[in-house]
């Protein structure tokens, strides 16, 4: 299993340095760090580092290389973005498909995900370099993501193909069931009090009434408020 | 099962144009139309203009809302993204169910995904108008994503929720957002009225009971159920 850190996001002749600096950002907002940029038209920018937020590191600590070639030498898988469907002989794969790709590479090599031009991608000699093309389902009539909207995208999926499962949420104490049972006699006697349930047939409506109150599967403290509000109705209705 | 278009887009107080600019054209890549702005700081603006590339009749076509009630007046289902994962007694939900459960909104009702101020999010009564809270996996030492990345992803599981194969469930009809005020009014009417609720401060019990009432998103059903209820505690309480 690769961890964030092998994955390499290599932008290849980004035009805007803006886009360089919220990738930057895309990136680190989901735990990726290594950021190759080909013959980048500028190394620095203000726009780029202004973009970038507050990931300058992701950004200073990116690596250029004058081709693609050079900046996937070291990576045992390579993945290049690509809006268009062109590539019949390339094997297509989803964002999805691609994350788990990516999961799958052992440990201690790096794998590259490739972003090209904004204006026409990559050549036919940098696509030979890929081992899949990745493509992001979009509108037909209008697939031009930016290039950090395709980075932060890719790189969520990354994020959630390598996450281990969830660590458990730390909740609300929750209710046991008899607790519930003595809820639900309160709100039948309730609701009979006030000729809302009908006696000869109480059944079906309790039976909604707990559809209802299960899904929602109310915390200690809600239950609480619950078995209060009752209470205080109770309290007001005409003796019986 | 719903459409892309019949899912609403709600950006509240938003500062920057520049970020409605980029949502509009997130949405447009991934065929999301319906953009709704809360009491937006520009209604037009050149940088929105610029930023949202070629999706100027999602900007245009745009409605402006003086309220986040008014804006999901009509929506059966509403999610906000959050960022932090304080509001314990809400449910949060990954962007992938959050996708699941609007694609599973019956056809003909419109469901909302509300955005918060790029600043400070949601105040605790917008929070109160939403069924669940959706949060971004992301790297917890720097998981601020930019406003058009979130939207970006969001309308990215949108998309592929509402194309895989209809999980077929007969759903009843939805609630919408008007008709659940008009049901947590009546509930605070009966509360006050039973002396449960503390009129010096019934804000906060009330977001408890929201927080309940709107896990369980009652169906048009349990709601007539739920108001029947009421009104039959309403009648037989001591005159005020």
């Amino acid at each position: 299993m690769a961890q964030l850190s092998d994955i390499r996001i290599v932008l290849v002749e980004t035009s805007h340095p803006g886009n360089i600096g919220a990738a930057a950002r895309a990136m680190k907002t989901m735990g990726l760090s290594q950021l190759a940029l080909v013959a980048p038209k500028y190394q620095t920018h203000p726009e780029a580092t202004a973009l970038a937020s507050n990931a300058p590191d992701v950004l200073e600590q990116a690596q250029v290389y004058p081709t693609l070639q050079a900046a996937v030498a070291d990576c045992t898988l390579v993945m290049a973005t690509s809006a268009r469907p062109r590539h019949h002989n390339w094997q297509v794969v989803t964002p999805r498909e691609c994350a788990a790709e990516f999961a799958a590479v052992p440990p201690g090599e790096t794998a590259a995900l490739v972003f090209g031009r904004e204006k026409f991608g990559l050549t036919n000699d940098e696509l030979g370099l890929c081992h899949r093309l990745v493509q992001i389902p979009a509108n037909p009539e209008y697939n031009v993501l930016n290039l950090a909207a395709a980075v932060q995208l890719l790189a969520y999926e990354l994020r959630l193909a390598m996450q281990a499962p969830a660590p458990q949420e730390l909740l609300e104490p929750g209710v046991g069931n008899a607790a519930m049972e003595d809820f639900y006699a309160q709100l039948e006697r309730v609701i009979t009090r006030t000729d809302f349930l009908d006696p000869e047939n109480p059944r079906k409506l309790m039976r909604r009434l707990r559809c209802l109150f299960n899904r929602a599967r109310p915390d200690a403290n809600e239950y609480n408020i619950l078995r209060g509000l009752l209470a205080s109705v109770e309290q007001k209705l005409p003796p019986e």
